[in-house]
């Protein structure tokens, strides 16, 4: 049964495949916009088919921040490169306790990637964004020969806007004294991509934490306008990031092990494959620094959320030459955490 | 001799090569942005190493658009795909009649990549941008490995802000009795894609038109601050481009051929290859639409810049149920101008 559509024979969006002609700029290409991106993300702003979005903003403080996503595989408990995509780019807008607005997405797509796989990332995109409130205002698509690329590749940028009443966070802003705090459990990201790799049989119930931030954020920006810093451990995990944040800021860090949330489940995945909880990536997780006065605060304003039930302080920013990031162990006894090269986990996101 | 750095040995931009360690959010991508990206792009935004940017902005409307760049072979001449990238993007936000402000630049990667090749085209976007007066704001680099990619792609995405006396141009804005002009020659683009093609081995002197146009749009919005549609002739061609208009507007357009600006040496490339300068991709050309009482005025402002000299009009925009493109020969004789499927010309931009 042949589907009508002003281009004739709609898009076989079970048995098709992507060719080179999607991405050549002619007729292809624009009824893959047509029925596939402008169907599934739905606005008024793509709708006008323009290489570009026009909305109005008030005077303020604009955020803009962009991602490409590889992660391998595409499809992984819990989630696919559409949702991560999506949360993982607003992320980096709330992280500057800012608001999303509104979300860019180009596709680098490999000739002969199923349809059915694209249009099953591009709707869990949509969903993703609608849930989170933001649009995906405008876009692009390439297709590259077989061989050249790997399915799809999804850089995503995002804008948004810093409410007047907030002190906008930054790396350089921690500050020996401040209390340093994780909104729940560590690893299940790099764990649930891991479990779903060809070659590492693993069980493990655990799926990603890919989620969507930025309400959260506007509840703790609430209580603690002035939060110091404010950052996602993504790539790299939480060695990584307070190692990021140490340089920048110009501190040391003292972590006290025992506080770092991590599931018993992620805890064993870690031992069995030799990785610390503490490099793995999370994508729906973020650390707050914060004046040690304002953690209670802060750290109830994050309970309250579904995202942040579990949250911990788990330190504190301290003066330290050396910038290192020290962990104190349950037994008295400390380690320098620092970060890897990078060798660990490639295409985690 | 090994120069010293923070992070010890510094990058070997002469020899070295991208692994995966580059793309892994630990050590060796850290070093890889200071010394490279931040190092060439060099702006107060980057260099505070946040995940995102954050700038103060007017009311007012703002633009957004995003492109994915997979051009090969990544060096033509004339450019390559690090100042395609920069001036492709700031283009479709000048097409809203917008000034640009800001880039983001995502980065994917193949492991294997030689850095040499990595420098050359960031500090080609650096100067790009640098030339352009926009800044590249934030970033992201990932790595895949051999095989899974090729080379380097680049998602640029650019905002700006239309100015306030300007009424933004839309591609569903054409009207019948308006005039359509272009900027300059046809084709340059494509042919020297083509021509720096391995197996393809024609000569030419053509270097791509790739250039900025914003500094053009806004001679022409001083003078005709209502222009209907502003839109760059890229992939597809001019023949790609003036169908999505008819199709968006609902309207026929009459072309006259004689009219259409084509240097020799692009027409005699085509009859070589078999195909239709109409075709060909464009990087440093617009098309504008308006009404015809301000086409005189709109064409002295385009032809008073130095990337609109050759500018022409070119036909008028006409009633048509069938939206169909006509294009008038010099005998008194007429063909349509369908848009390909887009089988001609992969990866041109």
């Amino acid at each position: 049964m042949s589907k009508k559509s002003p281009w004739g024979r709609r898009l076989d969006l079970e048995s098709g495949v992507v060719d080179m002609t999607h991405g050549a700029g002619g007729k292809a290409m624009a009824q893959l916009v047509d029925e596939l991106f402008v169907a599934a993300f739905d606005n008024p702003m793509l709708a006008k088919k323009n290489d570009q979005a026009v909305f109005d903003v008030a005077a303020g403080r604009m955020v803009m921040t962009t991602d490409g996503y590889v992660v391998s595989p595409i499809f992984f408990p819990g989630g696919d490169i559409g949702s991560l995509a999506v949360h993982g780019t607003i992320n980096d807008v709330a992280m500057a306790g800012a608001r999303p607005l509104h979300l860019s997405a180009s596709f680098i797509l490999e000739e002969g990637f199923p349809l059915r796989d694209l249009a099953r990332v591009v709707q869990s995109m949509a969903k993703a964004a609608r849930d989170a409130g933001v649009m995906i205002v405008t876009g692009d698509t390439k297709v590259v020969e077989k061989g050249k690329g790997d399915g799809v590749f999804i850089s995503t940028t995002g804008v948004g806007v810093v409410p007047p009443h907030v002190i906008v966070p930054s790396g350089d802003r921690a500050r020996p004294g401040d209390a340093i705090l994780i909104s729940g459990h560590l690893g299940d990201h790099g764990v649930a991509i891991l479990s779903s790799r060809e070659g590492l049989s693993f069980e493990t119930s655990i799926g990603t934490d890919s989620a969507a931030l930025h309400r959260m954020v506007a509840r703790m920006t609430e209580v603690v306008p002035d939060i110091h810093v404010l950052r996602d451990p993504t790539r790299g995990g939480l060695a990584a990031t307070l190692n990021e944040i140490a340089q920048q800021s110009g501190v040391g860090m003292s972590i006290d092990e025992q506080a770092i949330p991590v599931r018993d489940e992620v805890a064993a995945a870690c031992e069995l494959l030799g990785l610390d909880p503490l490099h793995l990536a999370n994508e729906g997780k973020l650390i707050a620094i914060c004046e040690a006065s304002a953690a209670p605060r802060l750290l109830e304003a994050m309970r309250a959320d579904p995202l942040g039930r579990d949250a911990a302080v788990i330190g504190e920013v301290i003066e330290d030459e050396h910038r290192f990031v020290r962990v104190e162990t349950s037994f008295g006894g400390g380690r320098i955490l620092d970060w890897l090269t990078g060798e660990a986990l490639p295409r985690i996101c």
